[in-house]
């Protein structure tokens, strides 16, 4: 029994950021016909907003520090600005979207980061999606916009990673979907040559991700990002893709981007 | 038949400015076994946030301008900030909110109000809410918290009055349930001596609000709002309470409060 196909697509601030590559992507995505899920990051606004209220950023080992004034400046743009601007653009495609934070619904459910060293802020790790509630509102035909705000269920909203909502949610609708996992980037895949945009690797399964690691040919950075695509395949999700927001219809017609599958 | 009852509740920037008196509030509506909507309106930290940004406000007749610059951080007080903190506290206290701008779900259409003198900016005037939406999610057992930005379908947000989207939801969900619609507002009901909190009118039909505007009893500022009141109540909405929304608890009892009704 073949499962119905289901997109969960995430954009960063690269996208969001850019009117006119978002605007292409809206337009891509409103016309997946099948149903699909968009979630986002932040973007600069929210960095400039704290910048004009005065409001410092912390940051340490290169991760935003969330204290109460910060989630107050996030939840404003990610869950308020961002969040409802999307919906709206996607209204006027004629995609039913419906914006959701994690606290609508219990839609993600989390908890503060716990660190040993040094205290986070408000910032949440996902414990869990509600996928009673996405699969009812998937099926009257509503595409579902996440936006990177949590919360713990006792009345605290927490910041979270968009990256980490995105693959959770993947994973929450696997047993109801055959799931698609897209995560856009600045690069057209995962490079076999960082200085290259022409070198994207075009399918990574676990012993070629073995192989590539060994050879150090991927970069720090992919690692966290593979290692959780890995993760989401080995708990129900069916594909993910790693590639450019822009090239959506190519990515998901496998003409583009890096796609990791189990074999 | 009866139709099941259904609250609908509006509260102002007076309960939303007031963390006391809205944890209350919060504690008595959480506790309404019924479905039940919450609309809200703003508050002063959509002027405090505007005076940070140096965005100067206009008003035209006591009206607010909503420009651009306005409207976007209406968007991210209203649909972000209170929106998301309602929601996240209503969580917790086992009442599972789903918090929704109009945009969300096609939730309230409106379109740019045109005036002959002057520019309101983006403000909306509602044309119609989504009954199917909400009672989709009335009948999972989601709690709707409105938000007052709504949209005009091709991608543009519109600040839009909290009173009448409150009246507008309590219309359109008219003819699936009985629909009690409580306006809260600073005073203890409609007053006979507007000096005197103590001389709440209990109940007003219509031939009692003929003889007490000929009497000149309503004050200019509460006739408005008893308009809305009668045209909800010809428009299929059950009952119209308005008084104080730290009293919720005896506004529903009937204890206090003025209650319009048909006769």
């Amino acid at each position: 029994m073949s499962r119905q196909p289901l997109y969960v697509i995430k954009i960063g601030g690269n996208i969001i950021d850019d009117a006119t590559k978002l605007s292409l992507f809206l337009d891509h995505f409103a016309a997946i016909k099948a149903p699909k899920v968009l979630v986002h990051g932040g973007g600069k606004l929210a960095t400039r907003l704290a910048e004009s209220l005065q409001v410092p950023q912390q940051l340490i080992e290169g991760r935003r520090i969330t204290d109460a004034e910060t989630l107050k400046i996030v939840t404003m743009v990610y869950a308020g600005y961002i969040n409802k601007n999307l919906v709206a653009q996607l209204q006027a495609r004629g995609c039913s979207a419906i914006g959701l934070s994690g606290a609508d619904g219990d839609a993600v459910r989390a908890h503060k980061r716990r660190h040993a060293a040094f205290d986070y802020g408000f910032v949440g790790d996902v414990d869990g999606v509600n996928a009673d509630l996405l699969t009812t509102l998937l099926s009257r035909g509503n595409t579902v916009v996440l936006a990177p705000i949590t919360h713990d269920g006792k009345g605290q909203l927490l910041n979270t990673n968009a990256d980490t909502i995105a693959q959770e949610t993947a994973r929450a609708l696997g047993s109801h979907f055959h799931v698609c996992l897209v995560y856009s980037f600045e690069k057209a895949g995962v490079l076999q040559n960082a200085a290259d945009e022409d070198s994207v690797i075009r399918a990574i399964t676990p012993e070629k991700y073995r192989e590539l690691k060994a050879a150090g040919i991927v970069s720090a950075g992919m690692i966290p990002k593979l290692d959780n695509a890995f993760a989401a395949l080995t708990s129900g999700v069916g594909e993910v893709i790693i590639g450019k927001a822009e090239e959506l219809p190519a990515l998901l017609s496998g003409e583009k981007g890096t796609h990791i599958h189990h074999d």
